[in-house]
């Protein structure tokens, strides 16, 4: 490995450095030092492909799947410090089950609403816009998979307005297996969503049980955004009124709701149908 | 109340029926005793709609939601126990970071085949058999979402292979919000399904990113049981090799997979869309 800055070895639990990983996984101290957490071969690889900073990694060869992670750290050397721990150590700051050997502290860095503009248009060129819009989602878990679902259908961006959980919580970053650096993320307040929406020319789409649309009978191929509510209460009325258009997901079993991701999914995936895209 | 057991209040951490309730969180107890946790109003009232047997109900009125909790109660008190616990020892049982003040123990009784074949064909009726085969799936969470998801889109039954999560794990109970009373759920080896799959002239479809065939472009309309893999390796090869049918969900950003659920959600009301069912 050259041009790397020099492995530092950290063995104690009473460093610093560990003592600041665990702190991390709570928002205060995110809110507080602008740092958040990416753990895994898979995620960090995603933050390094799409030029994300890195400040530091700390890994343990012998939690290493052997999946060209001395090739990760080498890319990683280049800006980032670098520091090896024994594997105890490392099992203590993992925040996994299953640990792979690698965890990274990074700055957070939120999109404003022009760099997140310049993103969304360059993702699409010439197509018409697909977002999804993110209200007050609570659950970090839910939040990981929208944003997975959102990458994997080609979404051009995600709005989250009236946040509940913090994008850099640990868990959406596990959960998003990483496409939180790959997919472009605004926060903002629904006000600004609105005229973002309105600048674009993006139609609002509701889901919603009140209606009788069905998502799959509606015309989706134009500019929209699809707009999802909390777990526990859907859509809030300022977007149910401000949407254009109402569709419903049809539902034949005693519950009357999907899980907020799996309907995020569909409704995606049907735009993405619609459209006929070709790989 | 009339007709109903009377309530007994525990008041005590050292109650033995506590302590068990402590211990049904972990699969061992659960196998040993075969019995296992319900908690929250809706799920409980599931259980109690489907005619699901429940043996005792520990509640805490200062949680309630005010839900119609007590027409529950007294539905539960026909047949099971019912205790009664101030709201600091309903936290300590609670499983859950909000709790609604109900929680039940009720026996494990998992489907026979036969009992199985039954409800899927009566809940069919002269429709096309739609089934799920959920191959190893890890993650309670994701198991839980895809019955929630099977629930919703009608699927007639659902048959765990090779099964890593317990069906009553409380995990699994709360992400499928009780649809585990209303979904037809089998428990069986790979060879046992497949006979299944063979008796009653169902296709398998195996979802995979190894087929050029859209899922959105192949037939879905007849006896299909749609396979879905682990979190981490996807489907067996003996599914894969064994399935009639593979197709593909497409992807366009960075990551190669969606959530298993996710997933699972698509394919399944994939062959809802297809069959054009009327609500």
């Amino acid at each position: 490995m050259d041009n790397m800055t020099p492995i530092e070895v950290l063995t104690s639990h009473q460093n610093p450095k560990i003592k600041q990983i665990i702190k991390l996984r709570d928002k205060r101290a995110r809110d507080k030092t602008k740092k958040f957490l990416i753990e895994g071969f898979r995620e960090l690889s995603r933050a390094i492909h799409f030029g994300y900073p890195i400040e530091s990694v700390f890994f343990s060869r012998e939690h290493f799947l052997g999946v060209n992670e001395e090739a990760l750290l080498e890319k990683c050397g280049k800006t980032a410090m670098l520091y090896e721990l024994p594997d105890y150590l490392f099992e203590k700051i993992s925040y996994r089950d299953r640990p792979d050997g690698l965890l990274a502290i990074a700055p957070i860095i939120g999109e404003t609403l022009s760099s997140f503009e310049k993103k969304v248009l360059s993702s699409a060129k010439d197509e018409p816009l697909l977002l999804l819009i993110a209200e007050s989602i609570e659950k970090p878990g839910n939040l990981g998979s929208i944003l997975r679902s959102s990458d994997a259908a080609g979404v051009h961006g995600v709005i989250l307005t009236d946040k509940k959980t913090d994008v850099f919580n640990p868990n959406v970053v596990r959960a998003s297996i990483g496409t939180l650096f790959s997919v472009p993320i605004l926060e903002c307040s629904s006000s600004d969503a609105f005229s973002f929406l309105e600048k674009h020319k993006v139609k609002l789409v509701a889901t919603t049980p009140h209606t009788d649309s069905l998502f799959t009978e509606v015309d989706l191929k134009g500019p929209i955004a699809i707009a999802m509510g909390t777990e526990q209460l859907g859509l809030s009325d300022e977007i149910l009124k401000r949407s254009e258009i109402k569709v419903k997901i049809p539902m034949f079993g005693i519950a009357d709701s999907l899980n907020v991701a799996a309907s995020a999914t569909l409704a995606i995936y049907e735009a993405v149908r619609q459209r006929g895209l070709a790989l």
